[in-house]
């Protein structure tokens, strides 16, 4: 395998060329981390984009985590078609009206129109629920707890790479229950695993809570949702999880005979998480110098880079260090022994957010030393060859928890208490407000500072007095607004 | 998790029913097994099937070893979009006359008609090569390997499940190389990589070749092929690798600077392998009980039934086992403790094609024993306590080897020299036969008897003077005929 290959990375005569920095125009800075990183690459189709080796292994780690985790509460997988008649897909009137203006028709197939148009799937809620209504006869059929990964498609005008596209890749969870309690607590249990990946994994700080009527999924009961805020102040909801109650089952007939050997509906959930955690991370941790990737999703680690390639020694060193982090660490790991300068290869791994870069030349040889650069923070650490492995453990340790906080600080600067109307003027970022969660005042914000609510926290009750300081109305909780991607 | 719920097969009140015999009704039994043994069920969506559980899981384990096999030759996976425009279909000709027919479009985006109606990609060649086209300058950019796991869309007029079916999962490699030697090297390296996959892992014999022009891959130079027989003595091509020489690179322009600073065109391969191995295992090693699966794609390598659920000893054994099964030898087991009778759970994972059974009773216990029997030969084996690791090891080994010695045998009763051209009435099976390769001929053979060339075979080089027995042209090569599925 010709190291000049993995991800295309070290290619020579490209150079990795300057990025337009955060502060100068935020949204071209992230177009150029995107390209520049080489995860995506723009088609010839509207809104659809090319996954790049670098930008799908991110998105590889991202699912071989998150699938251990949902296979050890009991999901099991399972592959439902591409396509949906327009029948079933009007079964429930709520979904419908959601997703009815942005789908994909099939009207054709070979050369001939089909008597029923099918949608590309948009979410799967109607063919996993014609599917569970015939499997479903007894109580003790319960709980089914489903999930696929695919790509699903939304003819959407306008697209962002990993924010907004025509297609993107998912996963959508899909589980039925004997009773309510039961469906909500799963529907609980799937954010707060979402929390724990967010937090523990991609070291991004989360608000959960629920959405307000007027932004929940359609056809749900409840919407509880993941919310992160980025380096510029808009909110990116990461992560949605729905309790549909009844809602489905009573329009595709889902009934179970009970212990009672009554006949009941069965109690719904769905859940998902898309490709736009990848732009959650790009824009929670990049910086100038490009992507800034957690260790543990991160498709390279450790990038070790030596300086002398004419150096036997040198080269010799790099590989017994590359076979013990490869080996006994277990880490992610190349060596850079391409022609191209240490500094173009310093810039080129910066860009692509390895977390920890190697640096051999021939006089840390002689020192019995090596240079360990972290991309977090860009930290040079002189290392003693018989201290590596111990080190670069405790490093990813050092990074995860540097990213975390950095982020948390980040939310904390990006996060207020409501003062004045003026917020949704000057402020970029969370207002945290008590509301009235009227949907008309609701909408009154929404047009008038383009403000929308992004969820009702957890456990952060109000005092019984308190108003909306919009319309005047008695408040019912805090709601957290903010610009949203 | 509740065991009960683990691939939705112990649910208690359905009761495993008979399927029909294979020598009754082949093609019935085969339909039979896919439903009974839950691998897929039928969807509201014309030829589009559910995977569920049981089946997906089958996948997943093909892909999960596939996948790493892909990974060690250096091929990196990305992802295309689903849909092609027509303009871009229709840019190799060769290509588009093949797939044009068989593709469903889009031509309709919410509620407005597309300027140019989109093909669900049938398969990514095309989209493959534009992006080649920008992202290839230099001979230092070659090779690039990519590979996507994806589902395409063909829209076959008939389907079968896993057989031919409208959508269905699969793996399409694409790679690009500076010369057709390295192409053709590695065109040949994937088709080996294929066949050990075959042999090793789903113990199935293959026949491996080069198709006549009239089979081979539309756009193609060469196609290499995968043959295999199946129970019943129809063939089934299971995964091609085709070398495109310079023919998609000529009309998609993609040129590199080679070492003489000189412009060159590409040489290009593609290869794929489907969910059809699924039907490849069904009919090469399912029996009268139901499915028999390879144990190392089985989802469920080891079941251990407890003969009385009320006895202590009984379940603190299974659980034993199960530690010892799981922790220590690293198998999938589980332990069914659901209330069906265990001649019910016998039949159930017999259905289910689940190698090893391991039965455990009172007496059992007293004799420091339990029972283990086979998938494959129902072979039953007393097993004292302590040897029950290294018994379920070798055990393992000789599912397999017994597996691919009973899959050979019948590929050896399935295969003859042709004799006569009444073989083509009576025989069913491979028939090898010195052939004119001349395409009048071959369709001369499609038409009157439904044979059609599957492959010819390599290193079975022909004596000089053989002459083809059906037009009396000189002979250019041994070619094996079948009927296929």
């Amino acid at each position: 395998m010709r190291l000049e290959n993995i991800f295309g990375g070290i290619v020579m005569g490209k150079l990795v060329k300057n990025i337009t920095s955060i502060l100068e125009d935020f949204s071209k800075w992230y177009t150029d981390v995107v390209i520049k990183a080489e995860l995506i690459d723009y088609s010839t189709v509207r809104g659809c984009n090319i996954l790049r080796p670098y930008g799908y292994a991110i998105w590889e780690n991202i699912v071989s985590i998150l699938d251990k985790e949902f296979k050890n509460l009991g999901v099991e997988n399972v592959s439902m078609p591409i396509f949906i008649p327009e029948s079933l897909l009007q079964k429930e009137k709520e979904h419908i009206k959601g997703f009815a203006p942005e789908v994909a028709w099939v009207t054709l197939g070979g050369n001939e129109e089909l008597s029923e148009k099918l949608c590309v799937r948009p979410t799967s809620e109607v063919l996993f629920c014609s599917h569970f209504q015939k499997i479903v006869n007894s109580w003790r059929d319960l709980p089914k707890l489903y999930n696929q990964w695919c790509s699903v498609v939304r003819w959407e005008k306008t697209s962002r790479p990993f924010l907004r596209s025509v297609e993107f890749h998912w996963q959508e969870g899909h589980t039925i229950h004997e009773n309510s309690q039961e469906a909500k607590n799963f529907t609980l249990k799937i954010l707060n695993l979402y929390k724990d990946f967010f937090e523990n994994i991609l070291c991004i700080p989360v608000i959960l809570g629920q959405k307000t009527e007027s932004e929940k999924f359609a056809g749900a009961e409840i919407t509880y949702t993941v919310e992160c805020i980025m380096k510029d102040g808009k909110a990116l909801q990461s992560a949605t999880s729905h309790y549909f109650g009844n809602n489905f089952s009573k329009a595709f007939d889902i009934k179970f005979s009970n212990k009672n050997n009554k006949e009941e509906l069965v109690h719904q959930t769905s859940w998902g998480l898309s490709t736009r955690v990848i732009a959650s991370i790009i824009m929670t941790h990049g910086d100038d110098d490009g992507l800034v990737l957690p260790p543990d999703i991160a498709p390279i680690q450790v990038i070790i880079i030596p300086i002398n390639l004419k150096n036997k020694l040198v080269i010799e060193k790099s590989h017994e260090i590359f076979n013990i982090i490869k080996n006994k660490l277990k880490l992610r790991c190349i060596i850079d022994e391409s022609e191209q300068t240490p500094g173009w290869k310093f810039a080129n791994y910066e860009m692509k957010g390895v977390p920890i870069r190697i640096e051999i030349g021939p006089r840390d040889i002689e020192n019995n030393q090596c240079v360990l650069v972290r991309r977090d923070n860009h930290e040079k650490i002189i290392c003693k060859f018989e201290n590596l492995s111990e080190n670069i453990e405790k490093l990813i340790l050092d990074i995860k928890n540097n990213m975390y906080k950095t982020a948390q600080k980040n939310q904390e600067n990006k996060t207020k208490i409501f003062e004045s109307e003026k917020d949704f003027e000057n402020f970029k970022g969370f207002i945290k407000m008590p509301f009235c969660e009227d949907s008309e005042c609701e909408d009154n914000i929404k047009q008038k500072y383009a403000f929308t609510t992004r969820c009702i926290p957890f456990d952060e009750k109000i005092e019984n007095n308190y108003i909306c300081p919009i319309c005047g109305k008695k408040a019912k909780n805090y709601v957290y607004f903010a610009k949203a991607y």
